[in-house]
């Protein structure tokens, strides 16, 4: 299969589709993720009361449930928007920040794990090794090791879990415990903002929403990602200015850009 | 009249007078109602608990309501202020973000219009036109049709109302149901970042709390609101690069740059 | 002692050691924050969920308690934190923005001098004259006047609160009572952009956590703070893009650039 070519297409029916993302995620990058849903294509919508969640993941595409700022009433919100997700059949995105960190976000992910369709897990590879009971320290929401290999982690979770798992990193590998792709785009700047995980989880959940296969889509979206932050660190002087660039650069990709830049493997 | 006149010289009063603008806002756009406010030369503050609403409206020249990431918990704190600022006079801008989404959104927009005297209603033409009862179809926060013309939709939702509305889109409609002013400054790159109807509203804010006539301040607030958009977009290489060029000029605009750029007609 | 020598050696020690900043802040300043803590060196953690803060406080090097969107449930969880860093003996910082608007605000920045080992106390000249009981005025967040002098402000508050206190302005005073700094390092642009002062407490939180002085640390990290600024307005076209290379400079500078261009004396 050409990668490389499907990433290019999928991004070109994020644009036709405009799917509408329902984000329940941390207060830090919210602003982060409403733009990056927009440049990639997408429409954003950020909401988490109780009383507004059947409708509001009731008209969206795809479901973003991301722990970086939890308490118990936003669970309370996420399971709700998690059941009607599941009820629609529309794909959840599930990223663990800091799971870890706090018993409170581990159980909270393994939750979600246990108990809900989640269809992509996305996470450092500390957090997924924590909740694949794989080992591995998390030490707040930036900074992890693993306790196994980013391919193997993918793997042996997505087996636990049933489900897509994406450990992200220098490479990110994406398996579903058959089949595990290699994505190598992507530049150590990314590293230097916060976020950059979180808006990863953005680009993947709209091509998700978009793609008949989540192993596909969620690569696919994590090279689109990797290519923009390529291009932008070309002229940036820090991290800032390359945030700019970068957000620029995801508007202005085009999947002519993408299918010659894209670096997805079997893996 | 000559509307551009008036919006150089409303700019140089909020200028001088630098009016509290205090927020009871999204958390998507905290940060850039906070800076948007600075920089047209206004002082914000974001508060939301109940028990300091008494007297942080207390102080406010204009209260923003902005309906964007809504809870019950904020709904109250928006009522306390919401009757502050009415037994002070103070005008109360309203955005109903993403009413005609969910009922939740809806409800609380209408128990505003209907309960407290709301100085402008903002928003975009698909929810003035839900709110108004004339149909049209919102999905999420970004996109939405409506069922009526701008201009039909700006006069008919104020009649109801009994309020200055404002609809926003390509040309912005302001009307009290009287008198009905068209706004043609803007350009289309913001509608590429999330959260430029909401700083709109934050310019709109300043206009009111420093102008006598609430359909000319909120008319020359969203000109000047256009003016900078329209000069960013000159040098700006995609939305993230714009924004920044945005901020930039709302800050570096002067009253006679306003005075020769505005298109504010009678319409 | 040469200040602008341990400046520089402390932010080599923070770009060694990548201090975790447990930060319970408001919401307009996130994500500010966040990258002004990785860009410093550090790493950020935004949590405030009572139930995990004592793991999550309990794995950090410091602790930014920021009162800018306060409300109950917040306050609760800023109390199980910071009893944690007492019992952990970690920096506490306090910034009480707006203090002085509200007694919501007052009361609690007062309960936290009071009852917990705070370990800096940061503000504008308006918010610590009010808590010291210096007289004062604080309207809204960004604008305030002393009642005092800033010099003798820090001083009195220090001795009063038993803690350093930084009374931050054009100059900056850093006093535990008995040794006061004064830091003339900055630039006038960061009080046109939002959050400038509590980013100003996530580099001194950095500083503190490695420092083994907190008035040497506190005044360290104002002055690289300061420094980054006067750099950043040499290329700027506004604040917005002056924002963009402040964040760059932080990343970019090195102890080299910070020991030759500190400002810092015995006042």
């Amino acid at each position: 299969m050409n990668y490389a070519k499907t990433a290019g297409e999928l991004l070109a029916k994020v644009r036709k589709v405009h799917p509408l993302l329902h984000h329940i995620t941390n207060y830090v990058v919210m602003n982060d993720c409403a733009n990056m849903a927009l440049h990639i294509g997408g429409s954003p919508v950020m909401a988490h009361a109780h009383n507004e969640m059947e409708e509001m993941t009731g008209i969206a595409s795809a479901l973003v449930i991301n722990i970086g700022t939890l308490d118990n009433e936003w669970i309370e919100g996420m399971k709700v928007a998690a059941k009607k997700a599941s009820t629609r059949g529309i794909p959840i995105i599930l990223d663990p920040v800091g799971a870890g960190a706090t018993k409170l976000r581990t159980q909270t992910a393994l939750n979600f794990l246990n108990n809900y369709p989640v269809g992509v897990l996305k996470g450092n590879l500390g957090e997924i090794s924590v909740l694949a009971g794989l080992g591995g320290e998390v030490r707040g929401v930036d900074s992890a090791s693993g306790g196994a290999e980013a391919k193997i982690c993918a793997v042996e979770a997505a087996d636990k879990f049933n489900t897509v798992v994406a450990v992200t990193g220098k490479e990110d590998y994406i398996s579903d415990g058959k089949t595990t792709l290699c994505v190598s785009n992507g530049h150590k700047w990314l590293s230097a903002i916060t976020g950059s995980g979180c808006c990863a989880g953005t680009v993947v959940s709209a091509f998700c929403a978009v793609g008949d296969n989540l192993v596909t889509a969620s690569a696919c979206g994590l090279a689109v990602y990797g290519i923009a932050s390529e291009i932008a660190a070309q002229n940036a002087n820090g991290p800032a200015s390359f945030r700019t660039a970068f957000f620029d650069t995801v508007y202005n990709l085009t999947p002519e850009i993408v299918e010659k830049h894209a670096r997805i493997e079997n893996a």
